[in-house]
């Protein structure tokens, strides 16, 4: 039996790929155009640590036409979004993620440019179950803000983009301009575990270690934002954790609270204990989910981490570990199911109730 | 009339390339071919910034069966070889020295060990004018110097050859295993410009931006082999700084030398003045040489710089910034000009001396 019982479900972690760099190249100024077609990209390749799957892809994942995997919204309906009875998609991208580890700004800030309004016209526009996040320069917070004011009013983008590692912790007050314009546009920060090793973390030797220290970096990013005040500065902002697991997080909680209670006059505006500033304000998602034996182990780590609050369904489409929404959870309560999978989700990126005529699809 | 006098030239740094990753794939073990033909090498493409030339290189450096600039011995050899009457030329490679900067360093070690043996086979075998520096993955010392053990002893291969950009500055120990086996084997240390950024250098925005700090990198490894005794702890260890400019050197020994008169007893193992270290054991490539007017202001500097010792002619061959033996220097004073151009770097490499035979092409 389903776990699902028809439950439509909000997949908040879609990567869709270009076919190369000359998808791009039509929403760049010439002289970066240029620049790509006798340089490349110049984006760090340290995200392409061999992987699993077919080239870290569902093997089934390829098109026909020969571009990479998902690289065709075709593919991606015929595979996902219709069988898995997606109400809505979140698009993260993939291969220009590591745009904040570029070394030049102008040209960082063009490529997210080129990167998001190619999302909006090849994805967003035909698709209207798909959204997406926008890409920014992070290097630059104020020229990340104005990516931001450009297209972040749009319904179609849900969402700013930001990759785990990162040359400060996401905490710091270097980032404001960033979160001035989330706040003022209702947008959360999303962050997708990558870039590991271009910042403050350390370089992982494989990519079975590096998957190992992701929620490491999380955990950095949280203690930042927690202990630096960044929601006593944005009591409206949220903060996504994408791919980084979750089953860490109630003992983490536990340990920031007790050193709060213990330590915490060094960091006065510090108002509450810790947990209830990431209750409030942070968002996890569920691939890779851990899967103990038996499986309803996991409801106590849910219970214990208010996952009918914070968690959100992610299925990580085309990637190798991909998850199913059918099978990758035990059996959740249903309450506890319809906001796990659709209803947090739709909040957090203000996702419009379903309509009649979607539901007859 | 020509500075040079028929004086023929060992030129210290020439840049060789792959036609592509499929040149490595014979020489690596069946996993890492796999893993290139899949993900392709990973390396960072840091050193990519956009620079000058056509795509980086002379516009007439790019051979006519469609390789990169770089990968046609028949072309240097008609191009440079021949017409700058070349007696030897070492080989500095371009794509794969960012080997250091990748995570996994038993695939480091491998791809390594794969460049080196294409180039005695493709290179330095068929032309007896060329000898060769290998790469070594300075992630791991212990397995650097194993392939400097490897293939050292060789006639053919005449130093070990490292990025500027590295996780610790070369004077401390961590690398002391590399400099074990560069003294077993009577080779120099050669560190070539490139990789800042992926290690304890800023990441420069631009190419130009770049080119203005390698003088920088050089100083700190610089002081980090005086001040940590390096060579108290190999007295017959050479170090070679290709493309880092010159003219900064005398004033930046000054400085160390004034430094370790006031505050030499802080590292008393530090026995000489730090110039006289320097002097002995270090010495720096030509191009790209400022270029003053009248450019005979270069002489001073030359002088200050004990330039008949410390100073040897690179071309930077196929680079688009190429110094041609001719046209870059001034006119040398004969002893100046004879070490300068050839017997400096013979020295160094311990290159035998001209054959009548090879004296006759």
């Amino acid at each position: 039996m389903s776990i699902l019982q028809g439950q439509p479900i909000i997949d908040c972690d879609i990567h869709q790929l270009t076919r190369g760099p000359q998808d791009l190249l039509p929403y760049l100024p010439r002289a970066y155009q240029e620049r790509i077609r006798l340089f490349g990209t110049g984006l760090s390749q340290r995200v392409g640590y061999p992987n699993g799957g077919d080239r870290g892809y569902r093997a089934d994942s390829w098109p026909e036409d020969g571009g990479p995997a998902g690289s065709s919204l075709e593919l991606m309906r015929r595979q996902h979004l219709d069988p898995s009875n997606v109400e809505y998609g979140i698009l993260l991208g993939q291969e220009y993620r590591p745009i904040p580890s570029l070394p030049d700004v102008d040209y960082a800030a063009a490529l997210a440019r080129a990167y998001n309004d190619w999302m909006i016209e090849r994805w967003l526009d035909p698709e209207p179950r798909l959204k997406g996040c926008a890409l920014i320069p992070t290097q630059d917070p104020r020229m990340a803000a104005q990516e931001l004011e450009r297209i972040g009013a749009r319904p179609d983008i849900v969402g700013a983009l930001v990759p785990n590692g990162a040359r400060f912790p996401y905490g710091q007050r270097f980032y404001d301009p960033i979160y001035d314009a989330c706040v003022n546009l209702g947008l959360p920060l999303v962050i997708h575990t990558g870039s590991e090793g271009d910042g403050m973390n350390g370089q992982a030797s494989y990519y079975i270690e590096k998957r190992q220290g992701r929620p490491l970096g999380y955990m950095e990013h949280l203690a930042s934002m927690v202990f630096e005040g960044l929601w006593e500065r944005y009591p409206t902002l949220t903060v996504v954790f994408v791919e980084g697991g979750y089953v860490w997080l109630p003992t983490f909680l536990w340990h920031m609270d007790a050193d709060w209670k213990a330590l915490g006059n060094e960091t006065p505006w510090v108002k509450r204990a810790p947990s209830e500033y990431v209750f409030e304000h942070c968002r996890f998602t569920t691939q890779p989910m851990e899967q103990p034996e038996p499986i309803r182990r996991l409801l106590t780590v849910f219970e214990w981490g208010r996952a009918e609050q914070t968690l959100m369904f992610a299925s990580d489409y085309p990637h190798f570990d991909y998850d199913s929404p059918e099978l990758s959870l035990p059996a959740l309560p249903e309450e506890m199911r319809r906001r796990v999978f659709a209803e947090n989700a739709r909040t957090v990126f203000n996702l419009p109730a379903r309509q009649p005529a979607v539901a007859a699809d």
